[in-house]
This record gives C-alpha cells, structure tokens and sequence, in this order.
C-alpha cells in the first residue's frame, strides 16, 4: 500500500474543498491559529512514515490527551476505575450536565469531560506531581522530549472554565471528586494544553496500533487487552456527539480535540493524525474527518 | 485457531456460572421459553463450523432482525435514508421516546424500535408484499429455505404493542412514517418474530464476516462498503444502551435480541451466533455475552 | 366598580395592538377563522352582565374542555383519582412525551394532554354514553341547551391526532389507560370540538366563582372544596407552560385553548371569557391575556 | 372567626400525628434542631395575634428568606430582572442543572436555587455591602431588630455549597452572573441562614398580606402591583417541585424553607408562620402542610 500516493492524493482533492467549519472561539487563546493550517502524517507499524502539509507544527492537542490521562489511571488502578465512570457513549455534546446530574454524578465514559476529570482526580490522588507524570508518559511513547504544556493556553483555559467548573462541583457534590477541586481543574486544564506536532501524535499513538508497545523497542507500555480496550472507547466514544458518524464514515478508533486534531489508528496497520483547525457544529476538524473517511475509502481498509 | 476446542472450553468454564439473568416477560409468548437453553455456533471464513450445545433449536431472533431489514433498505435506497435517521448512539433505552421527542422524529439509529420503525415503513413503500421480501432476503444469505415467522409470537407482540405504537405515533406526527402505522407495526411485528436456530444465524451473518459476498458462491449481497457501515452501526448501536460495555468487553460488532440471541462477527475471520435466554438488566443475554467475552479473549484477538 | 365601562376602556386601548400572534394550524377546520375575531364577556356574581365585541359567536373552545371533564371525574371518583395523574404544573409544553415516560405514565396534571386523555378513559369506563354526559353537563351549567359539538372540527382532530395517539399508547403501555384506545380518543376529539360563544362561557363558569352553585337557583352543582381545588389547578396548570406568567401578570384562575379562548373567574367576584384566535408562542390567545391583565390591573383587583 | 380557637383545635388534632419526615441533613448545623418542635403564629390584618407552640424560638428560614432578596431587587430593578429568568414552575427539583443547562443559564423562576443565585447577584451589583441590606430590610418589614444571620449555618453550607457553586459556575459561564461566584454564593449563604421565630415570619410577612403597607404605619414597602406579583411567584412556584400540592390542599401563597418553616397568607385577611422540622420527600415541612391545610379547611377560605 503506497501510503504517501494515497494522502497526496487526498491532499489534491481536499484543496478545492468548501470548508464551512469555525475554529473554536470558547477560549481566545485557541482562535489564534491560523485557520488554513493542514497536515496528515501516517505511521505505518512495518516502520515508514507518510506526510502531507503542516505536520511539524504543534498544536493544542485539547482532548486528545485524554486518552493518554485514561491509559496512565489503567495502568494505575485496574477496574476499580469503572466504579467511577461508565463506558457508554453519552449520546450527548461533551460538557452537558444532564446526564451527570440524572445519573448522580457517574461520568458516561472516560472522554466526555466529565469522565476526564475524574480521570484527573485520580492521578491528583495517586501523584505526587500528576502534571510532570503526564509529561513523562506522552514524552516517552512518542519519543520526543521537547513536547510540553502550552501555559498561554492553561491559564486561558482556566479563565474561561466555568462550565468545567460546574462539572467539577456537581461530581463534588455526589461524592466523584476526592481532590480539592481547584487542583483538579489545574491538572485537566495544564494536560489539554499539551502542544504536539501530528508528526508527534501518529508517533505517540503507535503505541496504541502495536498491541501496547513501542514499536522500536518492544517494550511494553500497556498489556494488550487493556490496548484493546481504549481502543474500543475511542471507537465508541471518540467523537463526543458524533462518535457513530466517525465510525460509520471512517470506520476506525479515534479521538478528536478543539483544536483541530483528530488521532485515529488502523490496529497492527498504523496510527494517524490530522490537524486541520475548522470545526464542524459537533465540535471536530471538518477535513480531519474528510481526510480520514477518504483514507479508508481509498484503502478499502477499516476495521469493519 | 482450534474454535471447537475453545467453545468446549468456554462452555465448560460457564457450566457453573450463576446466572442472574431474567427471561424477557414483556410479551407472554417470550416467557415459555426454557430458561437453561444455550447454544453458541461459529462459522469460519475458511469454511468450517463450530457449535456447542442448542445450536439447531430455533428462538426468536427479535431484534436481531433489524439489521436485515437496515441490509434491505440500504440495497434499495441509498443515503437517501440518512435524512430519516441518524447513525449515532442513543445513550437512553432502546424505546425511548424522550430523545425522539427533542429531536423531531429522527432517530438516532436504524436499531433502536423507532428507527427500525422507519426501515419498516420504508419497505411498505418499496415493496408490494415486505413480508414476503425479508423472508426471501433471510433464507436466500442463510441458504435455510424453511426459516419462517412465528405466528403466535407476531401475534403476542400485537397485542402488546403499545410502547411501539406510541413511537409510531410519535414519529406520524413529525411526518417520518408515511404509511398507515398498523401497516408498518404488522410489518415490524413479523420481521422481529422470525425463529432461527444458532447455526442458521451464524450463516445469515456471515455475509456481513465476508465483505458483502456469499461464502459459498462469492456472489455479492451488498457491496463492501455497505457492509462496513452496517457492520459499524452494529458496533456504536447494537445493544442498546450497552453498546459501550460489548465493545469494551468484546469487541465485536454485533447485535442482540430480547429471545435472548447475540450474533457478533469479526470481518474476514468469522460469524457467530450464541443463545441464551435469560437477559441482563439492559435488555442482552448475560451468557451469550459472557460467552463472546471469553471468546475473544482466548482468541486474543478482536477487531481492536 | 363599572365593569361595562372597564371593558369599553380596554378594548379602545386594544384596537391599535399590534398582534403578532398565529391562529392554531395544526387541523384545518381551526385555520379557517376569521383572525380578527374579539369579544370579551363578564358575568357579575351580583348576576350582572357585561360584554364588549364578538361575544355572541361560537368558537372551538378545546382545551377549556377539560375543566369540565375534570369536574364529572370529581364528582365521580374522589381521591380515587389522583392515584392516576399529579397536581403539579409540568414545566413543559402541554404535549409533551417527555415526563411522562419518565414518570411512569403518570401525567403532571388534568390539564395537560395526557391527564385529560385519562379523563376521558375514566369518563369511558364510567359512563355508557360519555359524550352525552359532557353535553348535558355543560348545557346544564350554562343554562343553554343548544350548545353542541362541532362534527367537522372533532373529525378533522381525529384525522391529525397523532401525538394525542402517542400519549394514549404511552400511557397504555403504563396500564394508566383502561379502555380502547380509539374510544377514548373519540370522546376526547369530542369533547375538544365544543362549540360556545364568550357569554356561554362565562355563564358556564359561573359556577366555579360561586363556591359551586349555580347562580339562578343555588343549586349546588360541586362542593365548596372540590371546586377551590379545580380553581387551584387553573392557577397552577392552566396554561401550559405559560400559567406562572398568567399567574403573575393577571392573578386569576383560568384555562385557555387553541381555539383561542381564555375563561377567567374571581371567586365570588366574576367569570370572565375572552376570545382572539392569534395565539402567543406557547398556544395562549395574546389578545386574550392582554384583556385579562388590563381587566385585573384597572379593577387593581387580583385573587393576590 | 376565632382563629386562636381553631389554632388550637388543630394542634390538637395533629399531636397524634404519625409524622414520617425527616429533617434536613444536607448540612450538619441544620440536623441538630429538635425534630420534635412544632409553631404556628397567625397574625391577622385587623391587628390580632394568634399564636399556638414554639412560636418564639428561632430557627433556619432558609429558603423562605428568597422572598425578601426578591423584594429587594424587584425594588431595585423592575422589569429589567426578568430578563434575567422567568416566573414558571420548573417541574423540577430546586437544585436541578438539567433545565438550567437546557435553557441556557436562564432560571425558571426567583425561588429555584439558581434564581435566588442570580438575584444574589443582583444585589452584589447594585449594594456596596448586601448582606446589610438584607438584614436591614427584615428587620424593618418584621420591626425585630435583633434578627440576623447564623454564622455557623451560614459557614456550614459554605462547606457543603458544591451544588450550588455548580449552578453558579453553569450560570456564569452563560453570562447569567456577572460577579465573582465566591462572592455571590456568600451572599447567598448568608440569607439563607437567616434566622427567624414563627412569631418574626408572620409579622415580616404581613407586609405582603397588607397589600405592599407595613400594618401599624401605613407606609407602602412595596407597591400593591408587585406584591400581588410576589405573591403570585408564591403561589406557582413557592414550593419547588409541589407548588401544586399547596395550592391545590391549601390554596394560600406560600413559601418554605429546608429548615422546616412555611410562611403563608390570605391577602387582606392574615399571615401565618408553621415550623415543624421534618420534611416530606419533596423537602417541605410535613407537618406544616398539614397545619396549613387544615387552616383553610376548617375556615372554608382559600384564595380560591
């Protein structure tokens, strides 16, 4: 499969697409970005690395890293974790309270922000240093040392959080949130200001398409069943609101943020990561998931 | 990959589970079923079959059927079908009618009872005898030419029907059904009532395990493509309000029914069907999806 | 206090209003009045009457209905009946499915929809012939014998009554509907189409000013008790999700309708009905509770 | 009317009252009060005292104290505060996010917790110290000077406020608080913890009974309009999610607080004060209900 064919191939069609989607505006510091930014990078489990656009550019990966948040509190905790949030797709936009209010305070899954902070709550309570922790961890499964937070972007975020906020005290309120909650907001906020490059993503997220290891080393982050299962959540639960959408038309596990990325991975094939920073009216990239639907199309290849 | 030896040993493992389970009591016909029945059936790309236990009894296979008749509706008519439904996960029971309400009358996905409601109605308006035509669809990708509809149970759930007719109604209202809503709910009453065994379920699938095509004869029933989104929707939409914990646990696509059948696939591998009757709270067999746990467990491998 | 000349006052200061309302087009038979229709009539307990503009003519008066199946079901059941609908202000629009499956099948109160199709199925298990019942109870409290049902509006309610068919499967589903469901929407249709002119409303109303007596005679038609509470339900449910707003800008007990009727009563003081087909967006005559608001604040006379 | 006699004859009746409530637990300080106490005071607008139990001993008026801060900013505001949130009943629980979220950061009515919020912050904006303002204004409508706040319920509910810091935090990120939360919810907290007898309540109330005059001078507090308004919000929405209830068993405008008191009036005739610590399901004072029922049943006046 010539990857790099395929997503020139893609890049040609998309560049006369009519792009209707909006940055996101909820914090200033994210309606900066350039809106014209695209770039795709492809990495293949036999090795290779494909290309198209601005792919070494950094960006703020938002909630992509939950994924990551998840992965570290399984290592941690085993199941004790599903004690305090579900699984199920909400079938609902990302911070609503309905459904935590209803179902007193348990998150529907580890990616709507509820789940995400509680997920940083938990690393409050197990860490001593929970941010430097989330550090650590994205630095070592991508390989590259220079990736950091984006303080402009935490302490933007932090400004605007209120809706955050409300989560965070109604969970309080049930009993879902150990932590002093300004401290948990200060961890969630920090992690979903992680700048990476889609170079970087696709590199981090190897992990995830190689059964839980890195694929230089074969080391093992995380056992494989655990692997399968963020996969199956990313499946499920990727895409806020739109999570059947992405698997229907793309057809793989994947994650998306305000930023414009989305990460998705093909198990044992390869990992994926897009940025493009206009947003559809469910909060994803646009031609991130154009980009992504006509990859598999073109392939012939998802995981259905 | 000895599949026999694996489903002997599953089984055995499951000889002592306890089972708290409860057999499906909203229609009277549903309940005489024997609650100790168990059957697990799978068919293999390669060609070769491998059963344990009831897997020539025939149940009935109830919601199982949407996906034939979504499998029809997509041969007929095309994205054309998505402006009466949506592809995303409810997050709510599979007969709710609070997000139907709020949203117009589209539902979220063909394999709630409201959108199979809608397919129903869309075969009354393509086809002169429905009936007549899901039943030649089944026995023809199954290759049983004496699968049937059970009189007695298509009568109980009539008379029981309410709930379905209300979403009926409901969706009248907004104009999503456009033909007489006894018509449709006779039509939708019949399809759920079809009885098929584990091993006649496990061939009707594995047309979805094959990309479209007829094992035997390599003649294309639907195209790949098709399949991938169908095999996608059974994956974020097959169990109701649990389609997040199957894909977590099992990861399969797959869909289940209130007879107490659960058939799931894994593309270019395998089919499987497995039937137990007594259902968790959610509405899903609990063995048939503690059996599919262990399957890819052992197998250690699933579609993620 | 000069009610002819208050009402004179109003309606000068009312000829230059400028109405944004719309006439209720949800059948046919309701769309094809004349918009321009305005009358207002008040029936003094000291047994005076004043009236100002299109007092004379019959109007559809819908929902104003079921404060007259309300009060048959009292006389008949006692607290027997509040083991089958709430007394509590729904918080949502009059047809909603919403709360009502989340409670249960138990409707909020006798006024929204759902309770009042529980009104009709008890009037139904009651009586053998329930339509003749209403009439001859409204007829009896208004003291006009020619008051009717309007076929064509019953029939044309029938024909779109979909949601209504909704809630009665709904509530069905819950056993809170004994009878048929097609009778008991009948007698609802029915007794939704009543046909009467301001000045037969307010004589009809009469009644609940005056503690439950019939003016002319003291014939007591309900108890003392029976009937504050009915007014109390005005209060608090009269008018969809709009009663809080009634309540506050006009401080009576009241029930309006699509057909855009508002009756009003001060105990011991005045009934009160007005009649402007365009209706607000919540499905209250705007006319209509301008009328009232101006009636109360001239008079500086509330129930409060 | 010998309404010490029927005081009297009450309590009597109710002193073998199997009383299955329960106090409030929310906050530690409110769950020490003796459940045991029980008041009622009725004070009539010819000038007579009428009093039968605890009526001197102070107690929590929680959230009764939402009808002064309303005073006050419908004194400081006029119509410009609803557009700040509306006068329907929320058919919802008192602390409930879902509509709140639904109707964009818009409260229901002034007496949900998240209105009473934005009336707080309301204050906040228009006095340099509100809590002054506050006291003051009790004091002077009641002629008690030594009412005031209890520091330990107010600091209690500091600690245990995270539902309402969640509705603040959800409200401000609609833009529907426009201080500091921190700020606002110290106001609030502070009401709240107004401490009163039955005796103070039904003289402060009186006010509202007397048309908008302080009963022994004459001088207009408020204007008649308003406190028909006020009076009216009571009525609709004065008893979260059992407005109905009291108005339908009791027929008075009414108020109630978590702190077992209600406070209500018959417009031109009285106003009385019942506290009986233990709350029914729905968080009113069991026993004052039934007190309050009683009242208008053996005088056979309601407002209705």
């Amino acid at each position: 499969m010539d990857y790099t064919k395929i997503l020139n191939k893609i890049s040609e069609e998309l560049s006369n697409f009519s792009n209707s989607g909006k940055i996101a505006s909820y914090i200033p510091e994210l309606s900066k970005v350039d809106p014209s930014k695209y770039g795709v990078h492809l990495y293949c489990t036999l090795g290779s690395h494909h290309a198209y656009g601005d792919t070494k550019e950094r960006f703020s990966i938002q909630s992509i890293s939950k994924v990551f948040s998840l992965t570290l509190v399984m290592k941690l905790l085993g199941d004790a974790l599903w004690e305090r949030m579900d699984v199920e797709p909400s079938g609902n936009a990302y911070n609503s309270l309905f459904q935590l209010e209803r179902e007193n305070g348990i998150p529907r899954n580890p990616f709507i922000n509820s789940g995400a902070l509680v997920l940083a709550d938990i690393l409050v309570s197990e860490y001593e240093k929970p941010k430097d922790e989330i550090l650590k961890f994205v630095r070592n499964i991508s390989e590259v040392t220079s990736i950091d937070f984006d303080e402009k972007v935490a302490h933007s975020e932090k400004q605007h959080g209120y809706r955050n906020a409300a989560l965070a005290n109604l969970m309080k309120s049930f009993g879902n949130i150990k932590n002093d909650i300004s401290t948990v907001l200060d961890v969630y906020f920090y992690q979903c200001s992680l700048a990476m490059s889609c170079e970087e993503l696709a590199k981090a997220f190897m992990v995830y398409a190689n059964q839980g290891k890195l694929l230089k080393t074969g080391e093992e982050i995380v056992n494989p069943i655990k692997v399968q299962r963020i996969n199956a959540l990313m499946q499920t639960c990727g895409f806020y609101d739109e999570a059947g959408e992405f698997a229907f038309r793309v057809g793989l596990p994947g994650k998306s943020g305000v930023g414009g990325g989305i990460v998705a991975i093909h198990p044992e094939k390869y990992s994926a990561a897009v940025w493009s920073p206009k947003l559809n009216e469910r909060g994803n990239s646009l031609l991130g998931m154009e980009t992504l639907e006509r990859l598999t199309t073109k392939t012939g290849l998802s995981i259905f």
